[in-house]
């Protein structure tokens, strides 16, 4: 897997979901018959796919609807929900902006101070609605965020930072120690985000619920073009799936990973599953949901890093309810509606009845260079605006 | 062949149309002295490219033009012919459809029921045209559809889907038996799609005539997009073509393997040749014939599955008649006509007098990678329509 | 260098241009110390850049000033030039064709038969200049135009075909016996084309001048395209540089190898030389100069395969002299102006003051994936146009 | 490492940014504790990123705020600023000039002669603002300006080719011998371009105070075009770096090595460091600057080479000020702002405290091939326009 690339220095080489396929073996299983569902501390989930904690994506009444369906949406504790009293106010005008004005909106939005009893208040909402109520943060924030959520009845505790690791060096602060949180708070908590065997251990091992794994996998992403850091999500998924059999083989617990990122197709969330992935968790594609509070826009977490703010915003327009977009029917084959569809349909071609079989199925390489149509598409695509 | 992708886990590098090339050999043969006949059961076709069963493709007229020509079009008993009395009122509406009604529309219009007698109806008409007839279904309606065939006076039967294997699980209905299928009917069977050896070599057991191959081949497919699953067309060939050649070693029985999908001019059918296919199957290149009956547009196979509804309306234009097509005079060079001329002229080249030859002409691996003059062609493809 | 494709069938992997670079070594020389010249049957031109048998790019006019500058243009016997009295005419016709009558209005022209008074005429035009007259037919009029030729005083002969070998196999006709075809007539004769270190041993064995060498090289190219066959050049090169430096290694006779098609800047004109040639033959560069009679515009050899017509013109436009091509000043900076300076330049950073010491500068891999950059200038390329 | 590329011929597999990532490891840091500091000549730089001395970036008032804000812009003295009293003039009849006129204009002002006083003036503007004045020129030039440079009073003096080795051969004039020139001048000597092992190694040996790596590193880099060289950057930046790190554990000296050409994001700029580079150095990124004379445009040095004259000027606009383009806040998520936020962050991210950490960090091989997203965001870019 090492090549050379340089005199004394080798590098491992990584794949992509674009470089991969799935192989069909030698049975097939009728799709109305297999198990897509996904097991989180002992609840299931018939919906193996997460809503990510973006403002354009997850709000109260999305996360009322996603639960509802059988599913999870996290609220982002961080954002415009626990930052305004009428968030609906402030989206509509993030999405009303001109594309020029948007990024500096944005960021200027997200330095409103964060409201501890809107905190308080959005998990409320959603249990009131017998809703799953699920939420995240920064490690900075974890400590003091995680007591107000647990008390206002959260379900689940999601600790999210681009790069996590169980050791933060920092004269400035004191680093949150992810195991004593763990034991401390009183619901399960989800971690990440991670992209080797060690480090996915190492969470493991502090009583985590699940690790959420990606880290800049795109060859897009925001996350590698800056920072140049990233590794394409199945060599990544591949990494924490091993760590988590190992540490399922020798401890009993069988802690499941999450594939965060890169996933634009419903083929790309059935090769997360096959690279490993228990469960994996989705951002734009919901956003474009009608209940998606973006009103078909979302953007990047614009406060996460004083040192390199972010926030543009993406047009991802609004193509139907969360219900079409999960369970169709789909009105495009781009493979971006009836998610849960392709899903099973998929697990039906492959011969595999359960999520845990789909981490057996054959991957191939085969790199998509095949762009000439992909381009013209994009072409015409312009071409037929006009 | 495999290489590690991920801790403890390897994949095999797949190759596409695309990625190769041919190389030629020692020798040059005049083209006009080649030998491009197919064998099927016994009778012997001058053109081995078969039309696929797509509604935008092949009709009676079309089954028949394509008989008298010398090679197969397979008319899909699923789809508008055997659903409406008057098929190309429903396929005018389809044509004259905006491209924002088309989805919704060839969805809604694939709801109308099957009439059995159409089936008969269909047959009948090509017969007495003393066309050779071959159509294809479902494995779900095969036992039901091959039966009023064959009472029609069908020549050759296909059953395909887009995984087929010999082992179909499923609890709540019984799956089509292969075999038993193969000694009822009274006519040859081809099935598909598959792409591995063992699957082929378990088909080719099963008594049929041929073996399709194909699955998601090419890496803007809808199967490898919407469903992850697809491998690339050259290395699924060379497979399926070695489980033949194991057969016949075996069995003394030569049955032929039919390189379904991906191919996009005439080079890449000569590839699939290349690449051990005993004939080829093609849908879009025929769409753009006169006598399709799509009017210049084709679509995928909508009611092919209620978990995924599909139907995406693609304009390929209309070119010229068939018989251009197959034969010429071409009047472009990107290879999409004069397909037999291009065949017959690449065995030339490549100093080979038969199909079966061609099976062992050198393959290169020489990637496109050359987009730059592409992505031109394609920017002023659009520059060109103003 | 071989890898698996599928079961039991292994290939070769080939290079073009796209995917090496030059890597400079420990010295460098002065520019304008170095030797680019390139000797053809103990004649020495300083210009080893071969205009190609084009019709849209040489004529009398055009051949003459070639050589007065050095290098060899190739007079095509079979085009506009030998079938009509009045070439300028027809080819301002082409010209001025829209682009959906020019492949109709090609393929028409090319059916004027040849005269064989046009062939004399036109070598007596370019010898009349005192001028070297090279010029070209397909193995099939070599022996009657051959003749003719050398009647006329020709300098060199070009037989020439998309694949060229020693055996070419007809029941209709008696092919080109090459080795007495070289005996019998009186002049230099060079051959092509070829890609395999077989064929080029048996071509050079045959006493040729000069073995062309290129067959499909581009992975746009036409050849590939449409039969499936082409080696990229890069590979082929270096493969027949290795017949011509065993073949002198045992005879003594170095008998140059001219790299022909899929260069499109100076900088590919330096690679093939890295690559062994001792020569490179171009097409389109050339179509850009003031003398080219194409003006402008350049198209494939209409009728060389019955089989097959192609003959779609390209708009390649005008950007200069010959001289300027050749010489520079260079009014652009993508290479496609100055190719002699830029040689010289490449040749002085490499630090060979020959291009046979260019054959042993280190080739690296390098692939240009990068296409971000060039996607970009592509779409504002259109956008400037507006 | 090395591949067959063709018979008897292997060729090294090299690699360029747009093909690696970094990878976190087991720690993070706080991204606002980590050190970026930069060392040459003992001199404490705590901006390691360097502005190459083109004439749309550094001029007298780019110089000193580059300064100021801690890092370093060489000033060419080759260009428009020597060659002209009032070089403003000059920068904005380029600006202003239309595209077509553009690349003449650029190469008929370059032939206006450099003034010897304009050369003395420029440095004493720099030092008579406090600031530190490096500039550069041609090895031609190396004897004549040094001399004047270090009489203005100069810090650290550049000579630069696109291709430097110890030894140039020629018959027409004297080159320059680089361990002389370094021991005869008064101040540090950078000198460049070179990317390999052994140039390195020799260049480190002539006690230079550093080196400048880099040659055609991008695949649609000029050099590579025009002339066929160019090594991608991670490789050749890694290969000098293994000769520094040779050179220093058998002298005890630590010269750095500047990775030169082919960054154009925060991302690249982290995975040079990452390739083993001290510095680095940018043209474009800094062309954006409010304070670039180029007025938003830059261009190649026009008179570098006789044979081959360049000056193709590029629209690159303007985009902030030169310290929101090192410190930010970044008003677009591209990787084109904040540089020294982006390195802070990254090396946080990686878990490394100092630049020499960085040179630990692992790196994998994860090529860019997803140009989906890609095409439509150029194409969009276009669209949106309109």
């Amino acid at each position: 897997m090492a090549e050379w690339i340089g005199i004394g220095r080798r590098a491992r080489r990584c794949y992509g979901f674009d470089e991969i396929a799935l192989a069909p073996g030698t049975k097939t299983v009728n799709p109305e018959e297999v198990d897509t569902s996904f097991e989180l501390d002992a609840k299931l989930f018939r919906v193996p796919i997460i809503a990510a904690a973006m403002d354009g994506v997850v709000d109260v009444r999305f996360a009322v609807t996603m639960s509802k369906l059988g599913g999870l949406a996290v609220l982002n504790l961080e954002g415009i929900q626990t930052r305004y009293e009428k968030p609906s106010e402030v989206l509509e005008k993030i999405a009303k902006a001109s594309t020029e004005e948007a990024t500096r909106l944005v960021q200027a939005l997200y330095k409103e101070p964060i409201k501890e009893k809107l905190i308080s208040k959005r998990i409320e909402q959603i249990k009131k609605e017998k809703a799953i109520a699920i939420v995240s943060c920064t490690p900075a924030n974890a400590q003091n965020f995680g007591k107000l959520a647990v008390a206002a009845g959260v379900d689940f505790f999601v600790v999210q930072s681009t790069v996590t690791t169980v050791r933060h060096i920092s004269k400035a602060y004191k680093s949150l120690d992810i195991k004593k949180f763990c034991q401390d708070i009183k619901v399960p908590v989800l971690i990440g985000n991670c992209v080797t065997y060690g480090v996915t251990l190492e969470l493991l091992s502090t009583g985590v619920a699940a690790v959420l794994v990606g880290i800049g996998p795109g060859a897009s992403c925001t996350t590698r073009g800056v920072l140049g850091i990233g590794v394409p999500q199945v060599t990544s998924t591949i990494d924490a799936a091993a760590a988590r059999d190992y540490y399922f083989k020798h401890t009993g617990k069988y802690i499941p990973i999450i594939c965060d990122g890169g996933m634009r197709t419903g083929g790309d969330i059935c090769k997360a599953f096959a690279s490993g992935a228990d469960a994996v968790m989705i951002g734009s594609s919901f956003a474009r949901a009608k209940e998606a509070p973006g009103l078909g826009f979302h953007w990047g977490m614009a406060t996460s890093n004083v040192n390199l703010p972010r926030g543009t915003r993406i047009k991802v327009g609004t193509i139907g309810s969360l219900e079409e977009i999960l369970f169709g029917p789909a009105k495009v084959d781009d493979g971006s509606e009836n998610l849960m569809g392709a899903l099973a349909t998929s697990m039906g071609s492959l011969g595999v009845a359960t999520i845990k079989e789909m981490h057996d199925v054959e991957i191939i390489i085969a790199p998509s260079i095949q762009t000439e149509g992909k381009i013209f598409q994009a072409v015409q695509h312009v071409g037929m605006g006009k």
